[in-house]
C-alpha cells in the first residue's frame, strides 16, 4: 500500500489546491498520507530569499495567480490571493502539529486554507483560528496552548530541518517511502503512482 | 484551429522535453505550432540572476535532475546533463532562427536538443552545430553566416524582449492565440486544450 508524506506550508498556495484533493487521490489509490507542515520561511531565507519568489520576481507571481485562477477555477474551487501575501503561517502551522497525535491535522489544515484562499481571511488572526476551531468543534485555547509549549515549538523547527535535509525547496512536495521527491501539485499523483520507478507514459 | 507558441531556449532541460513531444500533441489536436526560440539569460539577468537557478539553488537543481530522469525514462528518452550547465546557447538560437525562413527550424531545434541532452555535446561548439546540420542535410556554413547577419542578431533580440513583455520568466513557455500563458512542459497539453477558459478536470 502506497504512503505518501504530504509537506506543506500553510501560505502556500499550491499546497491549498494539494490539500483539498489529496485524501480523495489517496482513496482512489488504497493508499495513505502524512500529513506534514513546514515552514517555507527558514528554506526560503537559506536560499537567500526573505520573502516568497512569487514576490521577489513579479512576472513569476503574477503569473502563479493567473494560473491558480485557471486551475481553481477547473476544479470547481474559489480563489483568492489573500492580503498580505504570504500570510504568517506559524501560529496555524503549530495548532496543525498539535492535532498530529489528535488525529484532526487534515480537517484543520482544510479549514485553514479555506478561510485563506477562498474567504480571504488572516490565518495568522488568532479570531480567524479560533473560527475555524470552532467549525470542527474543536478547542482554540487548549490547542494554542499546545501549540505555544516549547517542545512544539521544536518540533515544526525540527520538521523544517528535516525537510531542508531531504531536499524539499518548496510546498507542495510529495515525498514516497523509498524517499522520492516530488515536488508541486501537478506532481501530486506521479508521488502516489510511484513504485520503484517511472511508470511508462501513454503516449498520444 | 488550436495554434500554440512554443518559447524555449536551446540550454532548457524542460524544454528538451517538449520539443521531442509538441508536434504528436499538435497533430492528435489538429494543432499548429510556432517554434519561438530566445534566451532565458538576459530574462534571468533582469530578475538579478547571473546563471540559471538550478545552479543559483542546489536543492532545486538536484531535483530537477531527478526529475528529468524520471520524466526522461518514463518517455523512453536518453537524458544527460552536460557539461557545463547550462551550455551556451546563443549561436544555436540564432542559427534555430535563420530556419524560420527556411522550414526547418523544428527539425534543427529537436536535433540539437537530442546532441545536448543525449549525447551531452557543447551546442557551443562550431563543429556539434555542423554536425547537425550535416544529419539534417542543411548547408552549416550559409547558415551561420545567415545567423551572424546584424538583423539576425536583432531578431533575437527582438524575440527576448517580447518574450519578458509577454510576462514569459522561464522555458518551455506556451502561449495561445488569445495571449494565455502557459510555463513548463507539464503546461503543454493545458495550453493545446485552453479554449478561452480552463476545461473541467475529471474527478477521480
Amino acid at each position: 500500500m502506497a504512503h505518501v508524506e504530504f509537506w506543506f506550508d500553510l501560505a502556500s498556495t499550491y499546497s491549498y489546491l494539494s490539500a483539498l484533493r489529496i485524501e480523495a487521490a489517496a482513496a482512489a489509490r488504497g493508499a495513505t498520507v502524512a500529513w506534514r507542515p513546514f515552514l517555507l520561511g527558514p528554506v526560503f531565507k537559506a536560499q537567500g530569499w526573505e520573502t516568497s519568489p512569487f514576490n521577489l520576481y513579479p512576472a513569476k507571481g503574477r503569473y502563479m495567480v493567473r494560473d491558480m485562477e485557471r486551475l481553481a477555477r477547473a476544479r470547481d474551487l474559489a480563489f483568492r490571493l489573500p492580503t498580505p501575501f504570504p500570510q504568517n503561517s506559524l501560529k496555524a502551522a503549530r495548532m496543525a502539529l498539535v492535532g498530529a497525535d489528535r488525529g484532526w491535522t487534515a480537517a484543520f489544515v482544510k479549514a485553514v486554507f479555506v478561510a485563506e484562499f477562498q474567504d480571504g481571511a488572516d490565518i495568522s488572526d488568532p479570531s480567524v483560528l479560533a473560527g475555524v476551531c470552532s467549525k470542527l468543534g474543536l478547542d482554540f485555547r487548549s490547542i494554542l496552548a499546545a501549540s505555544e509549549a516549547p517542545d512544539l515549538k521544536q518540533r515544526l523547527r525540527d520538521a523544517t530541518d528535516e525537510a531542508m535535509r531531504r531536499g524539499i525547496f518548496g510546498a507542495p512536495t510529495f515525498v514516497t517511502q523509498d524517499g522520492e521527491v516530488f515536488w508541486g501539485d501537478d506532481r501530486l499523483e506521479s508521488a502516489f503512482d510511484w513504485n520503484g520507478g517511472p511508470k511508462k507514459e501513454r503516449s498520444e
